[in-house]
């Protein structure tokens, strides 16, 4: 089956958008199980002062309580490579597939991740890219905040 | 300095305690600070219909935002061994020492987290071993879904 990324990514990239509208970190996250997408989110540190709400995490939490066997055969794609709260996430939920839409401002536990058998592919999308380099540069003191810096 | 963990331990107890009183999974946790705690909580997946907020992630998130200098000097103290989720998060904010009720009943990500030169003390205290093993014989099912079997 030929699944087609960007559609996915252009979700994850609108959630991501959103966070920025409201003053937030723009990073955004959708859970894909069988085509559809049953929870999606953004970072939420300004917005709820949440310290734990990472754009992954917002998404598997709306996403709700879901049986193993749907964990196991979701994709979740990510506007940026997955921090290690967030990818110690996808292997306690046993998340089988992670699409990253960059690796370039921020590299998290890819090598983790695969190490424990989930594929990774990342597509350094330049909207990502060039979204979270222009949040960096704007605000690195609360991204800094973001990843324990 | 001699830290009494059994004093911050006993706190971690107590949520876990409030979570079974209310119906939840009886995992509880603290953060400590200078002697101080300044965040507890417990496992909220029944109670809020979390996925994320495991007792660790609770007792962060009601924590608020933090500097990375408070979290490096602070110690977690958990009821029982964390998950890779818990676990990523404790790696992800640089707390540099876990303190562990019990990993009798389930054994989380304790030789990553010391390869990442984070101290773990494990007390296997009887309370915390028999609160889960009762737990986990009265209500497999939840036990399971919360770390994603």
């Amino acid at each position: 089956m030929t699944v087609n990324h960007q559609q996915y990514l252009q979700a994850a990239i609108d959630e991501a958008q959103k966070g920025l509208d409201h003053g937030g970190i723009p990073i955004g996250s959708v859970l894909v199980h069988d085509g559809n997408i049953i929870g999606r989110g953004h970072n939420q540190r300004v917005q709820k002062g949440s310290t734990v709400l990472h754009g992954e995490m917002d998404a598997l939490e709306n996403a709700g309580r879901q049986s193993a066997a749907v964990y196991r055969a979701s994709t979740l794609y990510t506007t940026l490579s997955p921090c290690p709260m967030c990818s110690g996430t996808i292997i306690l939920y046993g998340i089988q597939h992670v699409v990253i839409g960059e690796n370039q401002n921020f590299q998290g536990e890819e090598d983790w991740l695969q190490s424990r058998g989930v594929t990774v592919t990342v597509l350094n999308d330049t909207t990502c890219i060039n979204m979270m380099a222009q949040f960096i540069r704007e605000k690195p003191a609360l991204w800094n905040e973001d990843i324990g810096v």
